[in-house]
């Protein structure tokens, strides 16, 4: 067949820094109201965000409508010193990326760069990626916002802290 | 059950502007022989190459080897006035990833940069994305190098060029 795009179709507008990681994890930015007919197409069944604050309600009306679960671990940014990510809030938000059965899942922070870089970060660690890959990736997504704190964090997690159901394993796992 | 690395298990370096752009599509920059055992992990069925040189024999035996079939649309990059990428053989690499029985699929060029830019950038004309985020997503890849010529390229390229096997086409489409 050829292909042809039908008139009068609306166009998607993809989330800001959006990206597949794996099969069935998706990451990006905070989601936008104009975003939500380009998530709805994913077929989300879950979506993990990283950000404490409460969600705005058309956000929860939308995933609440199209049977989407919410997971939410509230971490405050790496910016100022003293406030570290908390190691075992990331263990946990990596238990759930890790089980199969909340897949298709999208992960956020709010510009999708260092929070959720981290987390993603710890995920390339348990699948065995050299820190330098690890990192290309960190910085491909934060750059040039690209933060070393976070970097080490990465570094130091100790993926040992983080339990998964073998039953429902991810296939990449 | 809890995750630990295994002592002694060789850590995967991954190409260059690695990603995945869609369930059972890759992209990257050509492969080197130390992002094999990163490759063999994917478990890929094809490999799709923009650049038109003969590929290092390395690589012929390794995709030989794990029965990966390489398709090669030799393009030249965007980069001189008058050196056009042909619209024809971007249309038949489109048709190779809108066939599921070809994933997963890698496709690459020499940096994964431009010439993979502009055939990612038709699948997502394809997948109806505005052209805000087909080129926000361009240059994710290419920045500071991301070319005007190659984002014009993807405007004006028709997708109604494109063939595709109704019975193979991928969930996504």
């Amino acid at each position: 067949a050829v292909l042809h795009r039908a008139p009068g179709v609306p166009l998607f507008e993809v989330p800001e820094n959006f990206a597949l990681v794996c099969p069935g994890v998706y990451r990006g930015a905070f989601p936008q109201s104009k975003n939500l007919s380009f998530l709805k197409k994913l077929r989300l069944r879950s979506v993990l965000t990283l950000v404490p604050e409460e969600l705005p309600d058309v956000l929860l009306t939308f995933y609440e409508e199209n049977n989407i679960k919410l997971f939410q671990f509230g971490v405050p940014g790496n910016k100022e010193p003293f406030v570290d990510i908390p190691e075992d809030k990331i263990a946990e938000a990596l238990t759930v990326l890790l089980d199969s059965s909340s897949h298709p899942i999208f992960v956020h922070c709010n510009k999708g760069k260092h929070r959720t870089g981290c987390l993603i970060g710890c995920l390339r660690k348990i699948q065995n990626w050299s820190l330098t890959s690890i990192c290309n990736e960190y910085r491909h997504y934060a750059d040039p916002k690209a933060r070393a704190l976070d970097q080490q964090f990465i570094e130091l997690f100790d993926i040992s802290k983080v339990y998964y159901n073998v039953t429902r394993k991810p296939a990449w796992l």
